[in-house]
Order: structure tokens, then C-alpha cells, then sequence
């Protein structure tokens, strides 16, 4: 842990059933013109897009919907939204769904915020800011809600990387109704989403006093949701406490960064096709046999209610339903990538070779 | 606890030795010319002021300093603040001290942000803002530097209150050195302020999720402090530890606001000159033994180590070194006056009477 500590977390979070419709006046101080950035069909089922227009109405917001957004925004979506509503007066954004509509949202708010660069241009800078943004998260999982990433694609690039804004939602609203239709799978991808985002933080060289005592809560409330991962449904009554613990792994992460199992990931997202939550999970058998804080590592597994370090990787393995299949040529090329990526592999808890690299990719494998 | 639970606390933290030297960059971004807001002499006697005029000097931004604000700053000094400076171009406000100067900061400034408006006309309205506020604090307790708070005096109207504006510091730089040199008096004091606002905040109606897990970690620190608070000296490494519980009691009552015993305990501090922690701390042995949330009390109880209410009663007792001598008639008075403060007493866990406040500055007295 640093000498130094900080926390910084000014996302307002608001959590609750119809919480955003008993809480509609705060929107009516971000202004009078909305965009809501949601994708094509799950905001319209699970009741959350006609919330969202209904506590805009309340407050006499006009608004604009842009519904094109994928699992995996591109640039070229960010910049199509901005296009289609550029001259419509927009003051602020909703972004509606999971963690790839929250971020679409922020992205598209620094072209609104910074006229004139283009998505391709803001993609490769740094700090900018964006007009505000309100998150509405429908499944637990990314925590985009309360961080100030901005995950999209570059196809041209072949890579997912963070947009470079640096703007957290003013506010953030939570509410567990949105999830009770979800799949299954949907919600155990996400879920572990989160998961991945609390152990990447607390066993991350930035981890600082707050972030772990936010950490530590999180693995306390995974403790008691474990089981129900296994399935066949997700009990309603323990949906709002993994919001929380979604919205505890990106109040984490905001402070730290994500580690090493997030890099490697998500080029098996990109090419492989394999779910965010799902990909990363895959690397945690490499990760975690190479931690070297075992203090913290032993407190974490305790606080989780794993007896030992293989239960957790048991459990993880068991539950995560994949097919990967990587040519030794493709794990060197990944590899080779993320060498190239220093910024990521260096806020680990130390330094890892190429070799050790490689070799998570391989342990993740299941031909 | 409701069952909508919110977070709000947009301050920035960053806490460790000579934190405001090396963040001095953030302090660019609010603005080139800073008011320091500050008292007569502890912030020159502690190393604090220099360092203030040092990572103000790093960043070649110019300064005024108003060193008049006392223990318990007035109306009228709020308005002389402004009035001494309102033609210097001032964008941000430091405010370095006690909370006393931290509070006053966050007055000033809604002067500076809403001309034309006086400290007095202002008092009586609601939600005004600030121009940005930075807060050094240099002694733990008030947490005021995580609050949107600012306890103002009013000598026409013989009381202290809120003076109502809304915003949160942009920035709080905790650094322990400025404490090395403190009064022990004073830390026990003002340490006794900061527990009281995670009790108050903890047992309170508005405690949400969120303010209780910070109330928890507080309540931690405090079980590993309460030795040291007997003195003679407060070890260097505690401070450290102090100064986090103090942030944290802060960011509880930013959430919660405080409870009955700060509502009482405002009118010891005005009339009979109690520091406002031990004014609070007295009014404990009333204020706990009629609270209702017992299983509450029972967990806060065991985490900071006492086994008995009584033993934490007794042990209050034992620390908090004053005289208090009341008549029947101030009874009466105070209790009168606290009763039409409805606002405040609401706050608690359930509606006390009369009868009952009465009867808690009954159970303060040593004559």
C-alpha cells in the first residue's frame, strides 16, 4: 500500500427500487436536453428505458435516443452518435444497460463536450472531459457507474482500450428491478465482472486504505452471493446486494486500475469472442499462483470464505463455461502485445516476464 | 437503514506527509489567485501555512491571507473576509486550520460565488454555492474537510448554525506533521468530535449502506486509539490513524448529519465556552442509554472494543475534564429552544420529548 493514500469518488450513487423515479429532480439541474445511449432491445424489456423517459417527462426533459450500441462500442459508433444528435442542444447523456452503454455514454460526452475532435482524434488523448453523464446500469457487473473509464474498440487497431476521458457519471442509479429478467448467464458473466474488478484492485500496487476497505466489503458480499452463482436463477433479494458489490469493484478500480488479468483478457474478448467477465476470469489460475502478497491474498480468501487458494480457483473453474483454443503462435503474438503495453502490466504487484505471461495464457486454455 | 441508500462525497482525499507539496498541480486547475483562510497562529506555528504558501508559490499562483477567524468564526467575520478581498480576483479558497477556519472557508466562499448577497442574508438562504474550496485541516476532528458543512456564529441570535450552502471541498490534504506540535488537550478534544460524529451518524436515522461501513472502519481506528487518548502524549504514529478516523466521522455525517448530542450540545459551546467535542461527549450518558437501535449499539460496542455500554460510558467520563453547572431555569431555556429545532431532533432514531432532553443535560452536569 502507498505511503500516500487517496480516495476520489464523486459519482452520486443512488440505489433503491424506482429510485430514479423518486430521485428525478437531480436531473433537471444537469439541463434541459437529454441523449440517451442504450443498446437495441434489453433497456426497452426490462422496464429501464420507461423509467428513464418517464422521470425525464417529470421534469419536462426533452430527449433524444440513440439505441445503436453493441457489447463492444467502436469508434465508429461513438462518433455516429455524436453526428445524429450534434444539433439537437444535448446538455447531458444517460447511458442505459450494462457497462458497454455506460461507457458508449462517456465517450460520446467528450464529443459533445470538446466540438470539433473527432472520436479517432479523442481516442488518443488524454484528461478530456465530457458533458455530464448519468449512469444507469441494468445487469451488476462493470461498475462503469462510478469509474471514469471508457472501454471501446478500435477495430482498425484490432484492440479494446480506455477512451482517456477522465469525467465520472455525476450520478448513478441503481435500481434491482432491471436485473430480475436477465439470463442467467448474462448475470454470472457480469457478476464475476465485479468479482475480478475487486480482487484486480486489492491486490494491485495502487490498492490504497480506501480501496481496500471498499474491496474488503465486496468480498464479504460475494461471500454470501457465491453459492447462488451455481444456479439455475439468481434470487431477486440477493440482486441488490450484487449491485453493490458491482458498484463496490468500480468504486475500487477508480482508485487502482485493474490488473494484469484484464489486460490479458481483453484481446480473448476481441478475438475469441469470449464474454468480458468470462475472459478475464479465465486468467485467474496464472494470476493468482504468481501474487506475491500473500498477506493480503490469505485475508481475501478468508473474507471470501475459501479455506484455500485451489478452492477459489475450483470454484472459478467450475463455473466459468468456456471453449478456448490458442496456437502457440497466437499466445506469443498476444504476448508480445502486452509487453509492448507497459502501462498495464506495471500496476501489478511486481514485474512479469514474458514467459510467466505466456503462461497464464496457457493455463487458461480448454481445447 | 433505508431502504434507498445513497453516497455522496465528491471530495477528492489525499492523506500522507507533505501531500500538499507534491499535489500542488491540482491546485492550478482551480484558478490562479487563492484567498487562504486561516486563524492567528496555530497554521504559522505548525509548518502548515508555509507549506501552503510553498505549493501555492510551485504553481505561480498568487495569494491573500485572512488570518482572523476565531474558535467560533461569526457572521461578521465571514463578511469582513469577503469584504477585505472581493476585488482581488480570488477564484479558490483554502481553508487551513481547525474546522473552525475550514468552515469559514466554505462560508466565504459562498460570498465570493453569489455577490451582491451578505454573509447575514445569506445564513437564512439555502443551497447556495461555492467558489472551490481547498481544505487543510490541521488538527483531526471536525471531518470538515469532507462536508458540505459550515457551523457559523450568530451573536444577535445568540446560536450556532449551519450556514446552509452546499458544497463539498474540492480537495482535502491530511497531513499528520501539522499535529506533531498540537496541545494534547486539543487532539483529545477535537478526536472526541470526530468519534461522536461516527456514533451519531452510525445510530441515526439517515445511516445508509455506505455510512455505516465508514462508521465501522471508524469505529476500528477509535478501538486501537482510545488507549493513547489518556495521555500524556499522542503518539506520532497514531496521528496518522486519528486523522483518518476524523475523515472518515466526516464523511458518515456528510451522508447522515449529526444527532441529538451536537443539536444539545451547540449551546454549552456558546454559553458556557465547553469545546464543542467535549459539549457533544457530554451529552453521551443521556443520549445512549435512550437509544432504541440496540443491536446497532451492540455491534459498535464490540468493534471498538468495550464490552458494556457502561465501561464506554465510564470511559468518556474519565477522559472528558470539564465543569458544568446549569440551573433548572437554562434547563428549561435550552431544552425549550431545542424543542422548536425540530429539523434536528428529527434526525434521531425515534422522537424525544421534552421530558427527556431535559433530563440528558440533567445527566451532563458537574457542578
Amino acid at each position: 500500500m502507498n505511503q500516500e493514500t487517496q480516495l476520489y469518488m464523486p459519482t452520486r450513487i443512488i440505489q433503491g427500487p424506482k429510485c430514479l423515479l423518486n430521485n428525478s429532480p437531480l436531473l433537471k439541474r444537469l439541463g434541459k436536453r437529454a441523449l440517451i445511449v442504450t443498446g437495441l432491445t434489453c433497456s426497452k424489456l426490462n422496464g429501464s428505458l420507461e423509467d428513464v423517459i418517464a422521470a425525464l417527462e417529470n421534469e419536462n426533459i426533452r430527449y433524444k435516443i440513440f439505441d445503436q450500441v453493441s457489447d463492444q462500442p467502436t469508434i465508429e459508433t461513438i462518433q455516429e452518435a455524436f453526428e445524429q444528435n450534434q444539433r439537437e442542444g444535448i446538455e447531458f447523456i444517460i447511458g442505459l444497460g450494462k457497462g458497454s452503454a455506460i461507457d458508449a455514454a462517456k465517450a460520446i460526452g467528450v464529443l459533445f463536450r470538446n466540438r470539433g475532435i473527432s472520436a479517432r482524434e479523442a481516442f488518443n488523448m488524454q484528461n478530456l472531459r465530457s458533458i455530464p453523464i448519468v449512469a444507469v446500469p441494468t445487469i451488476a457487473g462493470s461498475g462503469s457507474e462510478v469509474t471514469p473509464y471508457s472501454i471501446i474498440t478500435d477495430h482498425s487497431l484490432r484492440q479494446k482500450k480506455d477512451f482517456g476521458q477522465e469525467s465520472f457519471p455525476k450520478i448513478a442509479f441503481l435500481d434491482p428491478r432491471y436485473m430480475y429478467n436477465a439470463d442467467f448467464s448474462d448475470l454470472l458473466a457480469n457478476g464475476f465482472d465485479a468479482f475480478t474488478h475487486l480482487v484486480e484492485g486489492y491486490l494491485n500496487t495502487k490498492a490504497t486504505f480506501y480501496s481496500d476497505l471498499l474491496a474488503e466489503e465486496g468480498f464479504r458480499l460475494f461471500s454470501k452471493l457465491k453459492a447462488a452463482f451455481f444456479g439455475p436463477q439468481f434470487p431477486h433479494e440477493a440482486m441488490n446486494d450484487l449491485l453493490v458489490m458491482a458498484t463496490l469493484g468500480g468504486m475500487v478500480i477508480a482508485q487502482t486500475g485493474t490488473g494484469l488479468p484484464h489486460a490479458l483478457g481483453y484481446v480473448l474478448t476481441y478475438e475469441k469472442g469470449l464474454a468480458h467477465g468470462v475472459a478475464t476470469a479465465a486468467m485467474y489460475r496464472g494470476y493468482l499462483a504468481q501474487c506475491q502478497e500473500t498477506e493480503k491474498l490469505e485475508r481475501m480468501l478468508e473474507t471470501m470464505g475459501f479455506s484455500t487458494l485451489d478452492t477459489l480457483l475450483d470454484y472459478i473453474s467450475e463455473l466459468m463455461d468456456y471453449r478456448l483454443d490458442l496456437s502457440e503462435e497466437e499466445i506469443q503474438l498476444y504476448t508480445r502485445t502486452m509487453i509492448q503495453n507497459l502501462g498495464r502490466v506495471k500496476t501489478q504487484m511486481h514485474r512479469v516476464t514474458k514467459t510467466q505471461l505466456a503462461e497464464m495464457y496457457r493455463l487458461a486454455l480448454r481445447p
